[in-house]
């Protein structure tokens, strides 16, 4: 039978992960034993979230710490190519938060998701809008971001996979949407191409920038990034603001201090509240569906940063910390 | 007329607050005039909260910065002696946020709240668990806290007027209640006079006293005192954890650094919000009558700490600081 590269963790990321801290390793591929299935992996999906646990120690309710020297894991979309488990037979599309490599042997233990391809939606969606980032953003920002008409509604991250989406979904709901991004020309692009009605620029002074994009104060801030920022933003909560901790911050679990004004939750009597779409999952066809609804009648676009070859994960990966991407970042292996 | 003293503001806190931060100062009385009435007050009540817009810059939507020199604003309670405001009258007994001193004067604008003397409690219980610092403890525990039978629910500055009433209300609806104190005796005194399943001394080494005091992880965190307290308390919550940010967190305000592991909320998907009970004052009856219910059953126990004297008030007010006091602390004036 084949091979089957892998990309696996070659050493600890320190800091924003660098290209080195990843390797490629080819195996010769096994058959499915009984009760597992094997799966062609065509798309690997990249989320900064991951980063989290790749930390030593880091496992938790989610996943383990990631050894050094194996797979990474990832969230990765494919067909199922060879089947000895009762409930996934070969034609099979499965979204699977599994290891990035060319093909998958699974015993149906890992978080899987099947996709219905007659949706007649191209599956790399199923991974961006209409996956688990589209999801995240849709029950971050409607659950606990809950954003009204005419309300501020800020968003960090906001090109990215999760933010460009969230911030559309909020100006779905008539709130004033306001776009946290690096450098100029994608400050630009988030208005130009998102909608967003401002824009803020974290690499310039933000004091000044805060007053202009956002006089009458932040309702709702969705954080996609974590860290000092989020310490410039409680400055400017207005009572009853609601903040939404996303899957995908990654670098909360660094070092870093957290935020020396919490004391702003109190006296904005505001909510913090971390979440990850895949606790929803029941709650998917339903959200996917709207999702779908919004991106056929044109009121959400989906910007996608694509790359190819399994060669591509790891130096991509560290793309998303580098802010390169706008929107989702996707893998296409085959 | 009869002369007014009053506790000044006699410079700013750094850090906890001194007794020569205060001081007194005795003025002529005025009679009140039109649209005014003056009010001889009975009690004081000491919440450490009020620490916080003593700062200088500090002033938000609950209080401005307090101004030097000038009387400290407070929680106070007294009798209406004299009048010529529509809505109060000789002999009407209140409960207003005004400052520390013998007299006030007063159009009605400041937050006031009218006790029923009727009803038959001790004046000084509504200025405890029948006033703010119970209703603190109920709306926060209840509203946000929500304890389950059988949860593990953890409260700092456990003896306090805020946390002895939080941890018992959390009794009552079946959860183990964890308290945490400074010092053996207090802890003792937790357990032995408030109900406490365990106590933690935050003076003594952590990591040993939750493990055993909160084996399954904690539900409901809530936090009177912030600071790097809470940095060890996300580290032990369970998914679908609950933390309240109580308005008498006095130290959040300060320029530590704030909890470096936020990331816990994402990953245990859990909630922080913070509040003030001053918000629901249309709630005040009906949480109110439900703990005085409590009281009457002999659910509830209310310590207090009770002192005498306009002159005691500075006083105290550090003595809540250096965690002198178990339960509420007054100051009876007349």
């Amino acid at each position: 039978m084949a091979n089957n590269t892998s990309v696996v963790l070659a050493r600890r990321p320190q800091g924003n992960p660098q290209p080195d801290d990843f390797a490629l390793v080819t195996r010769p591929l096994h058959e499915p034993g009984d009760g597992q299935f094997l799966m062609r992996n065509h798309f690997v999906s990249l989320d900064a979230g991951f980063r989290n646990w790749m930390n030593e120690g880091t496992g938790d309710n989610v996943l383990p710490a990631m050894p050094l020297d194996e797979p990474v894991m990832g969230l990765v979309m494919g067909e199922v190519i060879s089947s000895h488990h009762p409930d996934y037979e070969v034609g099979d599309w499965l979204m699977a938060r599994i290891a990035w490599q060319e093909y998958s042997l699974s015993d149906g233990g890992d978080f899987i998701v099947k996709i219905d391809p007659d949706e007649g939606y191209p599956m790399n969606l199923y991974l961006g809008v209409l996956g688990d980032t589209g999801l995240s953003a849709y029950f971050g920002m409607l659950d606990i971001g809950e954003p009204k008409a005419g309300e501020t509604v800020l968003v960090s991250a906001a090109g990215g996979a999760v933010g460009s989406v969230a911030g559309q979904i909020a100006a779905i709901q008539g709130a004033r949407t306001v776009g946290i991004a690096g450098g100029e020309g994608k400050c630009r692009r988030l208005m130009e191409e998102l909608g967003y009605d401002a824009a803020i620029d974290h690499r310039e002074p933000l004091e000044e920038q805060f007053a202009r994009a956002c006089p009458d104060g932040v309702d709702v801030y969705f954080d996609n990034v974590g860290g000092p920022l989020l310490e410039t933003v409680l400055d400017h909560i207005n009572v009853g603001a609601r903040i939404a901790l996303c899957g995908a911050v990654a670098t909360y679990g660094a070092s870093q201090p957290g935020p020396s004004n919490l004391f702003q939750l109190v006296t904005k009597e505001s909510t913090m509240r971390g979440f990850f779409a895949h606790t929803q999952v029941n709650r998917y066809p339903e959200a996917r569906a709207q999702l779908a609804a919004w991106l056929d009648a044109g009121d959400l676009v989906a910007p996608e940063y694509l790359v190819h070859g399994i060669e591509s994960v790891g130096p991509a990966f560290c793309d998303l910390f580098a802010g390169r991407n706008f929107g989702k970042t996707i893998v296409q292996l085959v």
